[in-house]
């Protein structure tokens, strides 16, 4: 979040800031806190950082109980982001306990149990207001990004809010936490822009955890089929567990063949690419049926092409979103009732002061047979 | 808005308040302002009262430069809202500027030229999240209401950054003031919700300043058709210059009769009411085709008769509701276009000071053959 | 279907039917059939009547071999539905096998099996273009009501290419039966009409066949919650086993406030009338959930009260609808994945020879737990 | 069409359809008519043909009265269309009168005039049951293409009655033949794809006919500003009469440049590509805005690269589509209004008979400043 666009407290109100900064016992005590900081591509470390504190009137600061890390955290590890500078601490999932809100926060009170949206929205600008909280112009995904994250014991969050949900004090950490980001991601930019219809069939293509966040919410919606394509057979293994009617590995180059042999020629009303490289674009712009939907997931760093000559006369919607998390809501409903359980994701936990071993792991996701790899603050009350 | 659900300011930030309050000139030399007041059933009076001053974070003081008067208003003064009590300013409708912000705003400052909405949101709640922000759980409408309204010098509108829009400073204000509620109110309650698609029939039943809000932006979808019915054969004329094809005076009581000879018993796509009472719903509901929609706009005070007995396999969809308000962006873009001329609804025009005048005339319509009376201020800069 | 509005045949084409007529052998030796037929108010009976043949180009003859009664088979047998006239053969539900088409057929040849639509649609009115077959104008309810319907040993089907639906031959019958009015009409009528999303809170009054039709059709978009409301817990049961979260018993006059209570003042998103009658719509517009639908789905012989005094700033959707059946290919494609088992609904079974018995059981609903009584064809082939 | 899937007459019916034919007096006259017929790449000629007569149950013949040429027809004559075969004659658009049907023809009879969709649909199969028309599995775009074509005196129409629309006998027919391809082409693939609002920013590359016909069905929807893109001076003229608010000439490279400028470099939410050709393409991915949609009009010949990189977080929505004609009844509705006027796209007229002239100056359309040119019939009745 750029600073220029953020209300910046005058200054009497920061003096009443750092009053309340005072008051609580824990607060004298610690001053700093542990934090997984990027230091320039392959460098991480877990290491002393300042805590956090109010800087604006919508802030709220939570501490994290858990928290998990995504494919994302990996491309920046690689440097593949250059908004994400040396310094910064990552992490754009999580769940915690607010400790101290701004004084323009009116939804939260400290003690709060919550869940943190991966995506920051101020609720106020012409793109919240149209529901695309993805774009909104003094948030979006900046969490991790452009201001430091949620892999530390504390994070700030801005317009708190729109930004942060609440949960039951009782609440299955593990679960929500998939609600940060992977589930909504999942179902916004899949299955709802997929347009994922009773009786339809339903192509993923890629088994990882978005993936197979997209064939869980799919379900929602009561597919007849659903293709899982992959070229790891423990992952589509995964995916048969999780509801996918179908398992195609594409290493054999024959996943377009076997899709459109299943389907009489008449290839699939949904694809899904939860990948981000064009040999899975591929597959998926050649699978759709006359009046099918490809609805792309994946982070893409190359264009790709798009077979036009082919397409222009087959009615169908191409689809590319940034999750917008205004489904979160729908989706804490979803999973109190039973109909979703995101705790099929977790295979790995460590204590949050493990959190090297956590990307360790799941940097080594294949070999590790990693999905979603949970941490846990163990920090005293 | 009710006190209890609104986030008060705890003393410190009363104090800071108040200082903000000392600072400017102008409010040191004023510290009242005149003001419509509701004394009851039938009373009014353009009295001396306090200036409103910030009480919350969100909140904003507006000083108006126009202002209008609604059928509303006139109900309000029968007495029929119980809502609203003795003392109450009336008025949700204006245009005006900045004066003074509290330190939650971030999207306004002191000078900006605004446009007040009807319909306060707090952007922050379930009903504001899912773009209903007539059922806002902070606000909705409130102004004139449940606490002051717009028909003074001064108003305080809470949650300014979801309450109010920007305009440029030389906006046609009379044009812009009918964007407050009736402009929104026809197109949302009427067009909208009636799903009116270009080569439709829709039928307008009341010719008011809301039935004429809805003909103007029904033809935003290029109907082929569109009838007003009313009673008032001066109102229908000014319904044939704003667009309507065809005129009923529905006096003789044979609108219905007219309305399916017309369409050669068919009926229409879109019927709708913008009168509030059974007679007018009747009209509507006896002229829907099969497949249609009946939206209603106008406020009731008693139950109808439905006639599921006749509609139960006719495929029909009717709809309530109250303004969200979620259009003005884009009707502000509309009207920037010059595609929508809402200047067209004005007919009387009086300065703020003679509003009792205003009053007055409003009240008497029919005689006066009045539309939308402006009120506009001329208070020295 | 009105004779003045279909394609008679001129009189060399009669003359080829009539021979079409003649070459079959089993056709030679048996002119007449069996069926179901109504003799004025509470007077059926199970007699001998002409086969029917081919009138009209697009005429198929179809074999029965399953059939089923419908609560409005009791409604034509109480008297309330003057359409239906003496000698009647009633029934608008089935599956058989083709016996024959008329020249202008061209999706079925002789010895497919199909289901019988309880709708005819010509495929070619401004109607059936929109997909409202409820109202096609040469079709729409027509089996059973104006012209002969499904219970007896054969029927002939108008417009067969767009009234008729392949299924396979090894089909199971029982379940695709249901297919022929209740389920699509529980489903559009009460689950897409009330637009059920994942997440919502469904109220669902009515546990006859048609509510337990959409109870099971609702379960296609993962509501979190659907109350059952009914006044017989012995239909409340099934309704639990069918998928209801919370069963209320109506007995007590406390449903509003039970359903009130338990969604904590709020409502439910979409309140679906199954039954048709003042009360029970009263229920649904006493819950419905600001922003909520109405969906109804019962047949109404009176009109209703509507609270719009109460509604009309509520932004409710209330709709009515004749089934169109348009749905069908996507329920067949539900059923096939196993995802909707309409057995369920199954609680008698009677040879087709015994439909007597069958009415008499269906007729004791209440006293037999009755919910489909299942007709089965014995004549050998 | 292909032979096999279409129900060819049994013999009796045959002998039936000859006797048809035997029996009117021009018939017995005429039995050739004149027609346009490609003769492999660069070759046509107005040549002597045989009379089309009714070949299948569901078939009209029609009298040409008035027909027009469509760019696709310029590329068949290039020989880019594989499907068009020597012999064949051209044609897809047109008006005219019944002369005679087939026995499973309803909706027509002899004498009546109607319009010649550009695509056939049989009204029966899952893509028509889905509105797909252009992807009927009998039909789809096969006049002037797989079969004979509307160039010509007479033309035998396959599935009349979901592939004919009424016209009244005194219809503007220069205005109406725009209805069978080139004006459902813009509103279908242009406007509805591209979901035009009121208030929208709609930018449309290319200013040939179909361009034009987006710019004007994108009123419908009353837009606030449309830009219009093109190499043409000319071209953009007309742009500019037709309603264009901002013409942008595309030839020194700086298109993109000038639409974010204006746009103040938000982009467009609507960007229609109706030129068919990577460069045009470019422009529209280049220009679409966050949440934006990029509508494909144009038919194109080689893939394009579409930017995923840029693209994949930017929540946008690309389609595709032949035009399925199922806006017909609409765009009648709305001619009839006066709210389109469809003449303006006309710029040349021809006799039938000089159709060999129509065609020279089509192909040379920018020397020419051609748009559509209408083919009069002069058969004298």
């Amino acid at each position: 979040m750029s600073e220029a666009t953020t209300t910046l407290f005058a200054e009497p109100a920061e003096t009443e800031v750092q009053k309340v900064n005072h008051l609580p016992k824990e607060a004298l005590t610690a001053s700093t806190m542990k934090a997984l900081v990027y230091h320039g591509p392959g460098k991480r470390a877990w290491e002393e950082k300042p805590r956090p504190a109010i800087k604006d009137s919508s802030d709220a600061i939570v501490r994290i109980t858990t928290s998990t890390i995504c494919g994302t955290d990996l491309h920046i590890l690689k440097g593949d982001l250059p908004t994400v500078t040396d310094g910064r601490i990552l992490g754009h999932e999580g769940i915690g306990i607010v400790e101290e809100v701004g004084p323009g926060v009116s939804s939260f009170k400290k003690g709060d149990k919550v869940l943190v949206s991966c995506v920051t929205a101020c609720g106020k600008c012409d793109f919240c207001r149209k529901s695309m909280y993805s774009h909104c112009r003094h948030g979006g995904w900046i969490l991790g990004n452009t201001i430091d994250g949620t892999q530390a014991e504390y994070v700030r969050i801005p317009w708190a809010d729109t930004s942060l949900y609440a949960i039951p004090p009782d609440a299955d950490e593990e679960a929500l936490v998939m609600l940060s980001d992977i589930l909504p991601t999942g179902f916004e930019c899949g299955v709802l822009n997929g347009q994922v219809k009773p009786g339809d069939t339903v192509a993923i293509v890629g088994a990882g955890p978005v993936g197979l966040a997209v064939l869980l919410t799919a379900q929602f919606y009561s597919p007849a089929t659903i293709f899982m394509i992959d070229l790891d057979d423990k992952r589509l293994k995964v995916a048969k567990e999780l509801g996918a009617t179908t398992l195609i590995n594409s290493a054999d180059g024959n996943a377009v063949k076997r899709v459109m042999e299943l389907t009489d020629g008449a290839g699939v009303d949904v694809a899904v690419e939860a990948v981000g490289v064009p040999a899975t674009f591929d597959i998926c712009q050649a699978i759709v049926a006359a009046g099918g939907r490809v609805a792309n997931v994946g982070v893409h760093g190359k264009p790709v092409e798009l077979h036009l000559e082919k397409l222009w006369d087959r009615n169908i919607t191409l689809t590319t979103r940034l999750v917008d998390t205004v489904t979160t809501p729908l989706l804490l409903k979803v999973v109190q009732s039973g109909k979703l359980q995101p705790r099929k994701l977790v295979t790995h936990r460590f204590a949050l002061n493990d959190i090297m071993k956590g990307y360790d792991t799941f940097s080594n996701a294949a070999a590790e047979s990693a999905l979603k790899v949970i941490l846990k603050s163990e920090t005293p009350r």
